[in-house]
């Protein structure tokens, strides 16, 4: 339906449909647009509600729109976008469309972004914001609200002032909420709070997330070295980096490196690249089980039965420790699990393992028995089963662990890793019940 | 630092403590004490803190607290928390501890509370809270201030007001920025925006996480079946949701029965009963492969080194296949891939699958080559790698997709099921190989 008012060309029509939409849908609408539509489109909507739109569409769609109108047009929604917006443009267009931006940014403004650009990619300062109200240690709460008035069209959230001294160092908070229910003559400095929960801008972007749900935050203050306030994070831009740092986990999880780009706009060969240096890696590795396996070839032509259940010891093994690492992985990335609890979490898994083995163990047992193999084989295959769930699980949760200790990424320890190790260790211990048990 | 001063027992050095610390981390130092403890600052703090901190304690720390206070204390608690709060804490503690808790409720909130407890676990309804405000549409902006400086002592957010007619039905939204920049004299229904995203109570608590991202929302209001005004969800709890969702299907995707218990304060038993059932499934499972390789013996009894590229094929069938169902899994999660795009997906999946098994192909094969097993055994190996490949990527994209469309979670499509189903395709495409290249 509304699809049919675009395709028609009826520009009135198009306006009135424009206006009762809200920019978020504006921008889905325009994503399935083609070039030409979407840059008529965007030149329809008026000034400020066009840099809204801007800023929730695709980059690819960006792109575009840029291409599309003239430098002035580029420079008025240069004026408009929020600071953060307007860097995150910036940082995803090409060399050749970046200068040509930076060209169409109001003077006022360019010192700035120039400052936005150099913060490290994944620190908080590179989502930043600088579009905040920050009051006087000594106004009253009748001038905060002048103030506010006066400041807080431009400003992107006002439901959280941030109190500075005279040196800009952060001192206080005091919300939007305190401020009209207080008296207009109180002084700002006796109902702020000085609980301030705030972050360096060079701190992890994705360690603020924690902080904001451990004390339900809608902005966060960010200070530089010297805690002077230099801009807040805010929490929708939170909502996405938890997004973005879970799916960043899933893909290192099953050995993917991961990209910002969303799958469906990811070309093949990206795709490909991201994932086959993983594959090779893991494939070369399994040479080591192919050694193993071929040491122990005479023990195969004696009873060639044992084959049969290589591949359910690899996959269980592989299985068994995924659901360890895999609690640890996360339970670091939500921050419940730390470094100290390292030999809790082992403990644990020492016991979830006997008693998980156990179950296989009989299960298995009978199954062998049932399929008449004969009680040897179902003693030898069952033995290794339990030893291969108690080493993948002791495996699984420590290596996540080891990571972390030593700084890698504790989600390179997840199922595809160890699976490839378990598969050796779980292989000898095969053969060696083998050789006990059917005295080969 | 803080804990020495809690050791001490001394009373004033710790109200002093408290004074200065947020309620989150008042609750935090609180799930370390020992119940006596516990109970002893809880009671020193002040009655609406008391309430605040309550909110941010663990279950567990809950229930003692519960324990070691007076009926009159826990009327005061439960008549200053939040509804959703106090439903949640109702909704967590035993049968015999909740008719406790519901006799000390104040009867004003008691119909309230019923009613919440009434819907279902994942709901909008679940985790609305009815701390809001409400405006009439013939309200002046004066009139508002008042309003709101009257009720919004109680209210969890007054950043967003909801307008309603006579009816309660929602009919507008305006946000407190919107308000402080109006004149007093403007009507409300001058300045509200229509544009209104709202839920009903019984849509699925996941469904609000998108809508939150996409409008960029701080609160959204939930109506009930005839359009009426009843609630509120607030930011901080779909984050949380969130981050519940993510941890569900990391633990569906490594075969773990997913449980809201935190990793560390679950048991053994329960930690067992949550994976030992999936174990013993793919187990099970696992003696398809087995039958496969029996089937076979003659031709690995004739050449034995067959043996020593299962795993490695198993291996990488499971690794491939994981990457694919991982990413449509998660795209699905986030609203990324929708079942349009199904047939997008292969195609892009076959392709990247076609360019992946050519560099393990090649890789493959030389490896081969040089540990010097011979062309024919090279070429027998890297056929059925590549074949591997192409099944697991296919599988693995299609599976997620298929499960979506026949309404099962698509996250248990993941590495361990497609590891199980490609390891048989992958047994058969390699003795089908090895009898027509090798000559068996």
């Amino acid at each position: 339906m509304e699809k049919a008012v675009f395709d028609t060309g009826d520009i009135a029509a198009m306006k009135g449909m424009l206006d009762n939409m809200h920019v978020a849908d504006i921008a889905e609408e325009m994503e399935n647009m083609d070039e030409q539509l979407t840059v008529k489109v965007f030149r329809m909507l008026p000034k400020d509600t066009a840099a809204e739109v801007f800023a929730y569409l695709s980059r690819d769609t960006r792109g575009e729109i840029v291409k599309g109108i003239a430098d002035r047009e580029l420079s008025g929604i240069m004026d408009e976008l929020f600071i953060d917006d307007a860097v995150d443009f910036i940082e995803e267009m090409p060399a050749n469309v970046v200068n040509r931006i930076l060209a169409a940014v109001p003077p006022s403004r360019r010192e700035m972004i120039n400052n936005f650009l150099k913060y490290p990619e994944d620190s908080a300062g590179s989502i930043m914001t600088i579009e905040y109200v920050s009051l006087k240690v000594d106004m009253t709460v009748g001038e905060a609200f002048s103030h506010i008035r006066e400041m807080a069209i431009d400003k992107e959230t006002i439901y959280t002032c941030y109190v500075i001294d005279q040196n800009r160092h952060l001192t206080g908070v005091v919300s939007a909420k305190k401020l009209l229910l207080a008296d207009t003559e109180q002084l700002i400095s006796d109902i702020m709070s000085k609980k301030i929960i705030s972050a360096h801008t060079t701190d992890d972007k994705e360690e603020l997330v924690s902080d904001f749900m451990k004390y339900d935050l809608l902005a966060m203050p960010i200070v530089d070295s010297e805690n002077r306030l230099v801009g807040i994070v805010t929490i929708d831009d939170v909502l996405d980096v938890q997004e973005e740092e879970a799916t960043e986990d899933f893909e290192i999880m099953a050995a993917i490196s991961p990209s910002d780009e969303p799958y469906l706009k990811t070309g093949v060969v990206n795709l490909t690249k991201n994932r086959v240096l993983w594959l090779l890696f893991m494939m070369l590795s399994a040479t080591i089980t192919g050694a193993i396996i071929s040491g122990f070839e005479d023990a195969l032509a004696l009873v060639p039965a044992l084959v049969a259940s290589i591949p359910m010891l690899m996959d269980t093994g592989g299985n068994a420790g995924a659901q360890s690492s895999t609690m640890i992985i996360r339970g670091m990335a939500i921050d419940e699990i730390q470094l100290g609890d390292a030999f809790h979490v082992l403990w644990k898994e020492l016991r979830v393992a006997v008693l998980c083995g156990a179950a296989l163990f009989l299960v298995n047992f009978a199954r062998i028995l049932i399929m008449g193999q004969g009680f040897m084989m179902a003693l030898t295959v069952s033995l290794t089963l339990y030893c291969t769930v108690i080493m993948a699980k002791a495996l699984g949760c420590m290596l996540p662990l080891a990571a972390k200790k030593v700084r890698i990424d504790p989600a390179v320890m997840a199922a595809p890793l160890i699976t490839t190790i378990v598969d050796a260790a779980s292989l000898i211990v095969y053969f060696g019940f083998a050789r006990l048990i059917l005295n080969l």
